[in-house]
């Protein structure tokens, strides 16, 4: 089955302490759209501008993710600059021109309407609300987010909760949502707020589903090099949700797996700047990671 | 097959936002000692002032630790005091009163010289030495430490490190050890110090052991309500100790359960202040949780 992924389509401009890459491909769907298309169609929701390059186009099509939905709009891309610090844990805005991204409203292919499984990847979520309105009975939504909405949009991404199955936050969100400083208490608070099923990222922690199943604990795959960890949550959800789709069964059955699938997903991204290791990989290289895991983690 | 832990036996006043609990029983040999007694004999190395109270001894006692390394010295018994703030997360200490700690050198009982494993808590590196010099061919010796060590007494914690098999300590003293900030070079650069087995807690977010056998990725048991974290440390470590020596088999083929056993261990620590809820603890307690982990973390 396939996903749809709606999110930013952006160009981003990253510095860590060693390296400085302008001008890569980036945005939240771009990153969760690759990942996805690992193990599902994709259909790719978001808005470009005139300076996009082409090579980026021809990227998306490699990874056989249909482009119907990409909006070509006059004006600039969204581009984003940002420098870590050496830990790579914390990291600054440096710069953000918006471009098209002010101004863009998603327009949903026809063919796109019946995507069974839908990602809302992070975007403001008054853009996740437009989306979903013109999808015809998805059978699993799952919204991504960051701290700026809930400081500048909380109220829309209040209304949005109830609309999704689930939520996709870090530790830090879910304590600025909840006020809530243990993870668990935090989760019970979120399911109160719609979602039936929460994952919360943390980082090179691993993550945390509650689910009505219960809590599934999800190991992050080892790293002894990161490069560049942004699009690392993007990729993380883009695997769930291309690995859901694929997946026969329940959700419940799968999810658990998918988590896994989108954690190695994720560790490729960190490897790399941008989307340059992601898309080097190949599905085997993350069979071979899952497997690894499975033995990082039995006892 | 026993295991001796010798640390600090201490008096600890407690204080967190909600609660404030004056001279409960503490030190790292305390905690370690009393979860390693879930799992095996426990041989106590330690040293206490004239102002111990008696019901303490009698806590010992009940869980089976032998006393006869516990030296009862002229002066004060050593009396730690902090306050934790809401998150838990980060701690300060109030008050440091050494008292007998001071001058304690530790003098091991004859029939403990033989115990196959060996537990070195919590203390000065110097004291650490002492105990493992009077110890006869033990079969698995691990140490403890904190950043206090690494601060004052860095050249003994240094010469340790090769004498022992197994290394306990923090993400924050790994980094500080080894100035490195991903854990899994700090790893590999502890080994290189010396021992071939080395853990790394992570607090709520669990433990990362690296040995001949490779990575290990161990889950901490999921808490809603942590009441204070005073003394998980040691509990984990002591759990890990009591689990192997009882263990049949190889340390490689016992120390991934062994480290799960010591992290449910720790998680009744936490629910109480100080021993409060270890103590109330029974061995089904410890296996139902081990259960419930191992059901959180399948994949």
């Amino acid at each position: 089955m396939s996903v749809l992924v709606a999110g930013t389509t952006a160009l981003d401009s990253i510095k860590t302490s060693t390296k400085e890459n302008p001008r890569l491909l980036g945005g939240s769907a771009s990153h969760a759209a690759v990942a996805a298309s690992f193990f599902s169609p994709v259909n790719l929701v978001g808005g470009v501008g005139e300076d996009f390059p082409k090579k980026y186009l021809t990227l998306y099509r490699k990874h056989g993710i249909d482009l119907a939905g990409l909006q070509m709009l006059p004006g600039k891309t969204f581009h984003w600059s940002g420098e870590y610090e050496v830990n790579m844990n914390n990291r600054r805005t440096l710069l953000t021109e918006l471009g098209v991204i002010e101004t863009f409203s998603p327009v949903l292919p026809k063919a796109y309407q019946t995507s069974p499984f839908v990602l809302l990847g992070n975007i403001a979520p008054a853009l996740q609300h437009r989306v979903l309105d013109q999808m015809k009975q998805p059978k699993f939504v799952v919204a991504d987010s960051m701290d700026l909405w809930l400081n500048i949009a909380l109220p829309d991404l209040l209304r949005l909760l109830p609309r999704i199955d689930g939520f996709v936050l870090n530790d830090s969100e879910a304590h600025q949502l909840t006020k809530e400083d243990n993870v668990f208490n935090a989760l019970k608070k979120i399911h109160k707020l719609g979602p039936k099923y929460v994952i919360i990222k943390k980082g090179s922690h691993g993550s945390i589903l509650s689910s009505p199943k219960g809590f599934f604990i999800c190991p992050a795959y080892p790293l002894s090099a990161v490069e560049d960890p942004t699009g690392a949550g993007d990729s993380f959800v883009g695997g769930v949700m291309g690995y859901l789709a694929t997946a026969r069964g329940s959700i419940d059955a799968n999810i658990r797996r998918a988590m896994v699938y989108g954690s190695v997903t994720a560790s490729f991204c960190c490897e790399g700047f941008g989307l340059n290791r992601t898309t080097k990989t190949k599905r085997a290289d993350i069979e071979k990671r899952v497997k690894e895991l499975e033995k990082l983690t039995k006892f």
